[in-house]
């Protein structure tokens, strides 16, 4: 299927800057593209690549000001990385879905399932399972008893869910998610045994939120561990009991957050962060990568790095400095040595 | 159901302060804590719920003393959070177990499974796997062949154990974990290519061992790989080959454990800790969360934090002068200027 | 299966110093070694057991010289390790491999499947699949429509690969990895909401690649993700959509690498680093475990640590002041206090 600059300017709501009639089949990354591809430019690091690049159309920001002469075709629309989502997201579309309920699943009578659902081979739904219209299960993936999954979510494969989780619509859980597992609470006994606190509580992900490969959350001990709507994990993260995310936070992969620990909405928080049980994360707060959240941050829109961590700003000027530490030490070593001298000589 | 507040401290061997006849059906936060609801009272962070909350009963450590009055019914026993642990686990109980074995599984008749097990779809169980009594093993978990489990073991859904596995009884192991995966070894070869070294070795669990969901656990090069009895491991942990962790130690979330290391007993062990491999922890031991440990910890009961880690409380100090570096530099600045200008003056 | 001193020396192009009549008939660790196995020491750490090692076997590096007596037969090798992995791995295939395609798989008719190869039960291949010959597949692994699997590889239980992915020859693929997710793209909307970007590319193992379990890859945005050929990640790795890793490049546990960072080859990275996104790694490189990558490595071998990571020396040296900045900070005091005394000295 081809489609002319014009057509896909018409589509985006963008303008056409050099052949309009010019037609392209597929897409490519701007350093590697081909003729007759579309490629986009919104990453300046990027820009180098658009005066050589061989795509034939390239979606650039309206504002975009080539600094060379540019052989592709530009349509320049009001924010290129979303345009080329939107056209990414008719791309997918236009492929297919799955349909159809497999009868390799095992699905457990009591439940409902809504219409045009996609359940694969070999998933397991569990007693009382609630499912949605157009929600799609893949392959060996397992949803617990009393478990309830809304419209238009994505469940791929081997997702394991356990008994009493609710998914709201049009969220996607990635393979290998867990949801629900129990909390990490045990009571210290005599005889530094530990009594196993049981985990009573559930899991809840409201709508529109997306969960990444392999990504871990526990169920609460009493209540639920709540994931409110518009929540982006990455893969790999570990949510523990009684925690709450705030709408639209976009944590990245391998990051840990623990118990019954309170996250704003519009945080972004790196990969590899630590935050420990108990704390208030304000709303808008952004953590960088790696860092090691001690304690509750309280002011709206902070940004903070380090182990523990603190006001990034304070954080980039110590690190300088740290590099440095032995220089420094060598001068504090110098200035003793004349200070003794001075003294010396002061005698 | 519903239980009267004397009923309860009966159960719990408590003092009841307050009305003993007033009833309560479910268990509630104490934050959340309504009508008709029991809660509990032991992590002193939140007592200031205690003021206010609307549970009818709150259970409370012997030596609680209220600064304000409280309209809940207080029932006070020796160790609040245990206490509640005990009730919890009376309301999990009552709600019944999994039973029966599926016709769905794929079970080799060569192994040996003991009484009322629970089995579910499409678990795979290879041959000459010994599974013991009140054993339950949730849909799309494989068992590879030659494996032990013991009694009273839970393992949920899509857990993974290779061949050769041994666990104890009274173990949980929760969804997604791996037991048994090869050991990273490889002999670099020349042109820089690696040859694998087989894992000829296995998996280890002994009693009362919970392993947290995705955690990977790999089988040793040779002999064991081992988690002695009442280890309790958290979500999303690596245990590489030939690693040895001692009795009732706890480890939490992300943490990695490279091989051969061996860590005593009782110890505790924080989120996203690294630890290197072929060394020694010593018994009771706590690292802090994000730490690095680069070499062996021999005195027992040493607290460590930091990458690489040394004693807390040095840590501590040093991370209040990091924060200040950029002042002390510029101390050290002004301390060199007035040096400078002391020699000037002397001269 | 017996095999004596001198057979084992054959075999290993090895010399016998000892009685070469000597027999063993399965291998164990030095510092377990029973009579009648075999064993060996590569590592010098371990130096300290063959003086007492019960081992009847014990294969050395050809310069190895004992500093006591030893009672065990020595065989000399050029690399004692990569001789050790060779027995291992004749000890292996004598083993036997899984066979056959079970029944209780399910494979679309419309894909291409090699000789001698084993599907376990409740596998679940797609549409349009190409599977080589001899490749293993486990029990619940699901690959997904028109993917490509080559020969000799290994596909351990639970594996979930995504549509479109392409595995070359002998890899080894362990329990729960996960190839294809979606990579973490949102382009952000107006109020605060997120829109997802399709991810419509690929992820591509070349041959000989090693993935350890749990380890998770997504899928490029446009294009591929590249694992070269010899690469072996460990468990809980995090790969991220269009990141390239370049031959035999080696990296340990639980390390995340973000997205478009192209890493070179023969490097070697520890466990739980932090690699941030469209960066450069040159080749040779070494980062040190728990290290941040802020920004591109272009020196070839270069050797870092820290977070964010600098060359490893200037780091240890910074660390070593960073341990002592109360000492520091306290000099500087007294510094302070004498500078003023001696302004005061000069009033």
């Amino acid at each position: 299927m081809k489609f002319t600059a014009r057509q896909i300017a018409l589509t985006l709501n963008g303008k056409v800057q050099g052949d309009p009639d010019i037609e392209v089949s597929s897409v490519s990354k701007i350093e590697k593209g081909e003729p007759g591809t579309l490629s986009f430019l919104a990453n300046p690091a990027y820009t180098k690549y658009i005066y050589d690049t061989k795509a034939s159309v390239v979606i650039v920001n309206e504002g975009f000001e080539p600094e060379h002469e540019i052989s592709a075709t530009l349509i320049r629309v009001k924010d290129a990385y979303s345009a080329f989502a939107t056209l990414l997201e008719m791309y997918q579309q236009a492929k297919g879905r799955k349909t159809g309920i497999s009868d390799k699943a095992a699905i457990d009578p009591s439940g409902k399932i809504g219409k045009d659902v996609y359940i694969g081979e070999f998933v397991v739904i569990g007693k009382n399972v609630i499912i949605g219209d157009r929600t799609l299960i893949y392959p060996n993936t397992v949803i617990g008893d009393n478990s309830r999954i809304g419209n238009d979510t994505c469940i791929y494969a081997g997702v394991k869910i356990y008994e009493d989780t609710v998914i709201g619509d049009q969220c996607t859980l990635h393979a290998g998610v867990v949801l629900g597992s129990d909390g990490f609470g045990f009571a210290p006994q005599e005889e530094s045994d530990y009594k196993k606190v049981p985990q009573i509580g559930n899991v809840v992900l409201e709508d529109r939120v997306e969960i990444g490969a392999n990504t871990t959350i526990d169920r609460a001990t009493l209540g639920s561990t709540v994931i409110k709507r518009g929540v982006k994990l990455d893969n790999l993260i570990q949510v523990a009991h009684n925690v709450e995310i705030g709408e639209n936070t976009v944590i990245a992969a391998q990051t840990g957050i623990s118990g019954s620990t309170r996250i704003g909405k519009n945080c972004m928080i790196g990969g590899q962060v630590g935050i420990i049980g108990h704390l208030t994360i304000a709303d808008g707060v952004m953590i960088a990568a790696q860092s090691g959240i001690g304690k509750s941050i309280k002011k709206e829109g902070e940004i903070v790095e380090g182990s523990p961590a603190f006001p990034v700003r304070d954080f980039k000027r110590a690190y300088i400095h740290f590099r440095r530490l032995e220089s420094m030490a060598k001068r504090i070593d110098e200035l003793e040595k004349k200070s003794e001298s001075t003294e010396k000589t002061d005698e």
